[in-house]
């Protein structure tokens, strides 16, 4: 049993490692601004007589810091994850991501908590040249504001560990699917599809390859890696062994729909500036603690897409 | 000739730029908050029909935005350069080297100031494990909240150059030598004998290697990258092809100043948390434009010794 402080506790991640940790009987204290966390993702959590929300915003110094007070483990889950728009606000990554971290980190060490695990993302690679691409790939070019700033989260956290005696854990996300995903391709295209059933416009050329896990899975590899601190800092790859093409995605979502759209794409090998063209991931070192993931991207898709049609309010959100 | 703009101007390395940029026959705007710069650095400079001095913040966008105006090329050279005492003000390094890169980039994306050449830092290669490190090495861990924040200003710059059409270079330095030498080993050495003459402390075990560069070498390879800028982004690391031990530097030190203090070792085989113990790069890169150093380390040693002995009122500073 521990006594566990989550940051994005509203959010698809969060929410779910959440669950989780009070179905093991953890303490839960759940931080977030709900900016884009949902307040419905919690409602579970939020009967359980160990769980605790403290709404509030990372970037509220004396309120992050009287929250995670009495913490044990930090799971900072909170970001900005609107990952595609970064360069309409280049400044939000930096503050949301890597400011934000280093006040998760400020407010652990002024309250003597020291154990921390971070969702980063498998994009740090920036335009891989390996794959599957390792943990100790070649030191990769950023070419994304989004992966430059969880790029600065692990290394405050490294340092902190370095520096400061803490022991934390970096997590290299590939995208993630499941029942609470609220942004991304399979979102914008069962959205579309549900108000324009015949056509479906596609960024890129759709051969775009990509790499997901299922949310469920994630949060069992973020778990069992805990349990198992190690002493200084440490990074693992979360994906699965296998990607897909936007083109398969469609096929597996309209499938499921039973629609039969017209594809539209707009052309280019990448569906927007900075995106990655490809993001696939090796997970030998993951899967050498014992995890591996128990879906199928393909079976991700579909309870993604399910649970989407059985959410439709989360589609107006 | 160019209109250039740089930060950091009254430093050790953005001075001496200044100086060889004027003798080139450019344009040269200096922005500098004396913080750790020294105005005297600019005394030659501030006689030059070419040179304007703004004297003010990076941290100041507003400040920063009016200055930079009408620049063609920006230098970004001004940071926290206190990287031992990282430790001692966790956010420091995160505020004057990511987020001032941060305003320096959006004050040119607002004045359409395309090109950025940025001083970054070998510790970016962490605990580096191949020698001399190349640009591409493995995946390095961050040991220090200086690093981490150089690494951030140099994801900054790329995803500029990836997503706004910047043009930018990172050179990732070893440490400089030569005249208006303000901080490092050789300067606490010399200051710490012209006290005391009989003994000096040293920190660790004398045994850490150490490549240097001197600073006339390092603003060479600068002009010569920036003649012939890249289309979108590249780095270079700039430094000798040979190292030393802080040993070695004593003795050349003493030898020079005819003392023979007895050394007295902290021991272990780094001086301070997170202070790399080794940092040596391979400079093939660079080294393929034409450049070459042309002074040794040890003469770099010397020289430095030299001025700051002619220099006495930097050491009380």
């Amino acid at each position: 049993m521990t006594k566990a402080f989550v940051t994005g506790a509203g959010g698809f991640i969060g929410s779910t490692l959440v669950d989780r940790l009070l179905a093991e009987g953890h303490q839960v204290v759940g931080y977030d601004n709900f900016s884009t966390g949902r307040m419905e993702f919690l409602a579970k959590a939020l009967e359980h007589k160990n769980f605790r929300l403290v709404k509030a915003d990372v970037l509220d110094p004396f309120a992050l810091s009287e929250a995670i007070r009495g913490s044990e483990v930090v799971w900072h889950l909170s970001a900005n994850a609107d990952v595609r728009f970064g360069l309409e606000h280049p400044r939000k990554d930096l503050e949301q991501n890597a400011i934000a971290t280093s006040n998760v980190l400020e407010a652990m060490r002024h309250n003597n908590v020291r154990d921390i695990l971070f969702s980063s993302t498998g994009s740090v690679y920036g335009e891989a040249t390996i794959f599957p691409t390792p943990e100790d790939a070649p030191f990769p070019t950023q070419t994304s504001l989004y992966a430059t700033s969880k790029l600065a989260g692990e290394g405050l956290i490294s340092s902190y560990c370095e520096g400061y005696g803490f022991r934390g854990v970096v997590f290299r996300f590939v995208s993630m699917l499941g029942e609470r995903y609220t942004h991304g391709h399979v979102f914008d295209f069962v959205k579309h599809l549900l108000k324009e059933p015949t056509r479906l416009p596609v960024l890129g050329d759709g051969t775009q390859r990509k790499s997901y896990l299922y949310v469920g899975d994630c949060v069992e590899a973020m778990l069992k890696v805990q349990s198992k601190m190690p002493d200084g800092f440490d990074v693992y790859n979360l994906g699965a062994d296998e990607y897909c093409t936007v083109r398969d995605s469609i096929g597996w979502i309209t499938s499921l729909m039973g629609l039969y759209p017209k594809l539209e794409f707009t052309g280019g090998d990448r569906g927007w500036v900075g995106d990655n063209p490809f993001i696939f991931l090796d997970t030998k070192k993951i899967r050498a603690q014992g995890w591996n993931n128990r879906l199928t991207i393909r079976r991700g898709v579909e309870l993604t897409v399910s649970w989407l049609l059985d959410n439709r309010d989360v589609l107006e959100a």
